[in-house]
């Protein structure tokens, strides 16, 4: 039987490319998207679509309450997403689309699930290269709760699960984790990267994930699906 | 200006007295409650009206879908609560109640609010004496969370905040907390510890929450007032 793993599935270029890589590794595959209310509501519906075109097991979307809490420019509409120009200089800092605490709930949900289905393998898509300087996509952050899900759970305490948390993507530049996706033929003009999309999923251009997005398949030299005009940029 | 926390309350006689307790010592409560599906839903109502009458400054119930992952009897339907007599032996191990990576998700939403609102302080009402040997509740566990909250934010990245996790409950003994509870003028006789209490709050006497709670009034010499015949047990 084909070991169980939860995939943390948000919609994104990079999340999908983590579910195509779990189940290329032989795992069956547990898709998860957290509703936290997030603003850029299409991610949702594809993640539905990219969890089904992948051959995820099951897809689930469970709902997170903290777009209530605000604090982020993801969640809280007063709040303005960044914009900058492909060649501008990125922000400083951690910018106003972090949400706070999101990984810590998106992988405590997602431990949740595993521990019922039996699973210790916990699959999510963040990246410490090209990113956006969170700090919930760093190695340390990872670890630490690695540390703590063997603590927190009846699986890790009794002995009968040792959770990992594996996070493939964490070490690559975005051109290679287009190529990656290209090579596992994830439909990469079906995910959406952008912020703050079109109700129909047509990208800004200008937020740092769409620019991200955009150097990326640029430096891989790949056209974007995603756009439009689908020429190299 | 007084120092802002958020605290757990769930509408048990526990955590009301970690509310109530946080409030003495000075500081502004945000009260949460998490909506996770659990079966005892007037637990969210009690919660509502205990943080009212304590003084927290705010109160809010945060949804979270657990209950759709199943796998605990709080939360399931199908997986029954086990009964006990009062003087009846303990079961063995970790309960059918133990609602997986609960306290993990509990924690994670409480920091997600506590950054918003500038908070660094997270109070829980956990205790692990005269508990049910949830994993999750002991002091190894709520350590690694709070390593997991300074790395996992921008406000502990920053430096701009050192997250604390106060359980003060945790080394007390159930007999300890009744009276700290009617100390503190907490109304207990609305707090609710059953597991699978009547739709109109009316505790079963049996599960494991209703034995302990028994047992710490009887050993603290006082009636329980959420008792029908509120005499000595």
């Amino acid at each position: 039987m084909a070991r169980r793993a939860v995939v943390l599935v948000s919609g994104g270029l990079d999340s999908a490319t983590t579910l195509a890589l779990a189940i290329r590794q032989g795992f069956e595959a547990y898709a998860l998207t957290v509703d936290y209310g997030q603003r850029h509501r299409i991610e949702l519906e594809r993640a539905r679509e990219l969890a089904a075109a992948l051959g995820a097991a099951v897809h689930r979307v469970a709902r997170v309450d903290l777009g209530s809490f605000g604090g982020s420019a993801l969640t809280d509409p007063g709040i303005e997403v960044p914009r900058r120009d492909l060649d501008g200089p990125p922000g400083e800092g951690i910018p106003p689309t972090y949400v706070p605490a999101r990984n810590t709930v998106l992988l405590a949900v997602a431990l949740a699930w595993a521990e019922v289905l039996g699973a210790e393998d916990l699959f999510v898509g963040v990246n410490a290269v090209d990113f956006s300087g969170y700090p919930d996509c760093r190695p340390a952050f990872l670890e630490a709760f690695e540390r703590l899900a063997h603590l927190a759970t009846r699986a890790g305490v009794e002995g009968r699960a040792r959770f990992r948390v594996h996070a493939p993507l964490l070490a690559m530049s975005k051109a290679e984790i287009v190529r990656l996706a290209v090579d596992l033929a994830v439909e990469v003009g079906r995910t959406v990267s952008c912020y703050d999309p079109s109700t129909a999923g047509q990208p800004c251009g200008r937020c740092d994930a769409c620019v991200l997005r955009a150097k990326g398949f640029r430096e891989a030299g790949i056209p974007d699906p995603a756009l439009p005009s689908s020429g190299p940029i």
